[in-house]
């Protein structure tokens, strides 16, 4: 059957999951190697799957009442000094500029590798009142980190995000939009890109540099592998005070505001793709899909056919459905079939002389390889409840992959063989940076995703150091 | 009367037009001057505006064909210099890196002035048939240019921009669409920015480094001097015999492609201020307007005041009017109505006890000072109309500004008589640079904004030297 032709240039999943992931990344057109050393090309169909995320976000943002702006993309060197665990955090990955207009910078610019310190210095020329506040910016840009080791949306020397970053009265306020904004990508995750994830709060040694507590969500690829896939800081007062932000308080008197940022990146491509990609290629989740639907029509020189084609294709598009039409008569259906399947185009629908007679239209789902029949006249009111269903299959199949490989473990022999190939292991340990180290160690990379659980005094010891276990985490290897 | 109250803030045009322009785009919140030397923060109010042409430009561009990608910011030195005219033109202004992760860097890297290069490294890998024609490629990204003088949305260490790159089999067919995109930035124009242009060719000494031949799109600010706004280039085969791309033709040899960018930057938002804004501040048109229209409810402790305003901001929402209720009652109606005319909100609608009582509310149009009366049952259908005419006006106002200041010359005297004031001179000359560098001189300050028409030998002389004349031009004092 055309739907389980294997697309032989792309190598089979269990074979080399890494190299599988770079020949669909590179087949589907996602993007290229730029010339530039560790630098991509995002490509028309990957940064189409990056625009629908931003509309996504954009309007749930907007909602909240963040508004959009854009600050510099350098940071002076002798700005960027003040906060000192920010600073040791992100110093070595740094992209220096040092020379403008020809003559040698006197301070020179960091291009910058995140933001807080430029809305840091914002904040403090804008803030004046408790009435200001609170205060929801939010950028979407670029940054840079120079990485030793790139791979495409994962990890590269420059990426796409958008970083969020807040000012309010209280901590309470300021922890409220923290827990926000994790919702918000955990729903984008459920909604639009059809992953679960496991969330929650870092431990100490993997929170961001200079936050007092960091959120994140966690997705789990098809290898077993985790994925970071967005975070939310609770950022205390350390940069307001280091940068000098203050206001005058509802009591007239100067107070530090308390700071949050949050963020998610391009690496919620590298998500999709591991997610859910299969054998022959791409498989994309409906709302985020560049092209939603696929038309191919069968035996197209006969009466009737091609008309047919177009004819539904302009209902689709009038029904705001992301729809192509392929009529090119010099590829075969069955070429056509293997290249939409590896594009991960959602619905394919095919419609020959027989269908025609029949009023039928066929309906072939990509996550699945499933079959149905739809009468052609009215399949604009069909279709959007069909995607509808293909994103749901494709939650819960990534539920239930998610779901099966968490298994509680009690001791670092157990957590290790939990997780060697692939999920994540629930450990009760007392949280320190020392025993994680250990635990990474042993398991051959393995480290806290996030805290299932704050433990009360219940009596656990950690398995590692034998002190009072004082959380639960997930642990997993991770890219 | 409110409407014509004097925000004192605010340098009155006439007196210092530079200030005023400065004041309006502070005072109004557009932007701030970040700590980073000649780099502007884009704040909400001046983002959403650009935020507003980027939606009318991407429908357009993508109704084109066009598709959107993202390409390395940085510019590898040995890459950039490789065509020659180009590599001197931005050399000069330039900002390099040097550094990455603690290591000097062996190729220092350019932080992106303009995209030709990585975008024509980029088709020379993916070009490969002339089925794969055309390209047409567009990125919204900001660029770094080192400049010594710098001002808010017109000239910026860093701007936001829209750069357009494209490929095609033939030159007509590359011609065809630089004047396309030249439409529609025309069409952005006289739709949504309600600014009128003056369009045509640049001359040879005017146009982009690199290019065969630029167009442009000119407007007129208040203070009589042009502002570039927007070009289109056709660049010939010479970026892509640099960079060596070439394809697969028809008659089944290697043909080199004709090349083409077009953009549009912040700088757009510059001239709407200086096109439209008066001494009272800003006039936004109301199709980029973040706020299109403002209620100010009057004796708003009344029955029923606030609740008739909350209803009609309700219905405006719903019908895709932005619009903000502003019930402070720590402000008076007075000040408000200075603050929003100030921000240049397009139209006001003021709702008291007697307005409820007659079932009208009192619209006042911010371009115009004009009231009138509305309805308040069926606001809501009558809004889009009015705003319709406030752009109507806008745009009219501007084009009378605009006609009216063209005069024909026929010698360097009254050329220098014609635009010492401002505004444009038409004037045949031969069109060499030497000619054109001796007529800014005279001037103080004269360029050729763009070829009005070309001319047929009609015997008229050059002006300067003498040879005989080969275009008409408008001249002009610009930014």
């Amino acid at each position: 059957m055309a739907n389980q032709m294997k697309n032989n240039a792309i190598t089979s999943r269990d074979v080399d999951f890494a190299q599988w992931y770079t020949d669909v990344c590179k087949k589907a057109e996602l993007m290229n190697y730029s010339s530039v050393k560790g630098f991509i090309n995002y490509l028309p169909y990957g940064y189409a799957i990056w625009e629908e995320i931003q509309n996504y976000l954009n309007k749930r943002f907007k909602a909240e009442g963040a508004e959009n702006v854009y600050l510099p993309m350098v940071i002076p060197e002798s700005m960027f000094a003040k906060e000192k665990e920010h600073v040791e955090g992100f110093a070595p990955e740094c992209l220096v500029a040092t020379y403008g207009g020809g003559k040698k910078l006197e301070d020179p610019l960091i291009i910058r590798p995140t933001s807080e310190i430029l809305f840091s210095d914002l904040y403090k020329n804008i803030l004046n009142s408790h009435r200001d506040l609170p205060k929801m910016f939010n950028q979407w840009c670029s940054v840079v980190r120079w990485e030793k080791t790139t791979r495409p949306f994962l990890r590269g020397s420059e990426f796409l995000w958008q970083e969020g970053h807040c000012l309010f009265e209280t901590q309470e306020a300021a922890e409220e939009n923290v827990r926000k904004f994790l919702e918000i990508y955990d729903d984008c995750g459920r909604n639009v890109l059809a992953i679960p994830f496991v969330k929650g709060r870092k431990t100490e040694h993997e929170k961001f540099a200079g936050a007092v507590a960091t959120y994140t969500i966690e997705a789990l690829m098809h290898d077993g592998k985790a994925l970071q896939s967005g975070t939310s800081h609770y950022l205390g007062t350390g940069f307001a005070k280091a940068y000098g932000i203050s206001y005058l308080g509802r009591n007239n008197k100067l107070e530090v505001p308390h700071q949050t940022s949050w963020g998610v990146s391009t690496r919620l491509i590298g998500a999709v793709i591991m997610v859910h990609g299969d054998d022959n290629g791409l498989v994309l989740p409906p709302y985020v899909a560049p092209i939603q639907v696929v038309i191919v029509p069968i035996r197209q020189k006969e009466p009737g056919v091609l008309e047919a084609c177009e004819a539904m294709k302009a209902k689709l598009i009038e029904k705001g459905i992301r729809v192509k039409l392929d009529a090119d008569d010099s590829k075969t259906p069955g070429w056509k079939f293997a290249e939409y399947e590896m594009k991960g185009i959602p619905l394919r629908i095919e419609v020959g002389p027989r269908d025609l007679a029949n009023g039928q239209a066929t309906l072939v789902k990509r996550v699945s390889g499933e079959k149905e029949l739809a009468s052609i006249e009215q399949i604009e009111e069909e279709i959007p409840s069909v995607l509808e269903t293909i994103h749901n299959q494709m939650y819960e199949k990534a539920k239930a992959h998610l779901e099966s490989s968490i298994k509680d473990v009690n001791s670092v022999e157990e957590l290790n063989a939990a997780i060697a190939n692939g999920g994540y292991a629930r450990m009760a340990f007392c949280g320190e940076a020392e025993c994680e180290l250990k635990i990474k160690e042993v398991t051959g990379g393995g480290t806290a995703r996030c805290i299932y659980k704050d433990l009360a005094d219940e009596g656990t010891a950690c398995p590692v150091c034998g002190k009072p276990a004082k959380i639960i985490a997930y642990f997993a290897k991770a890219y």
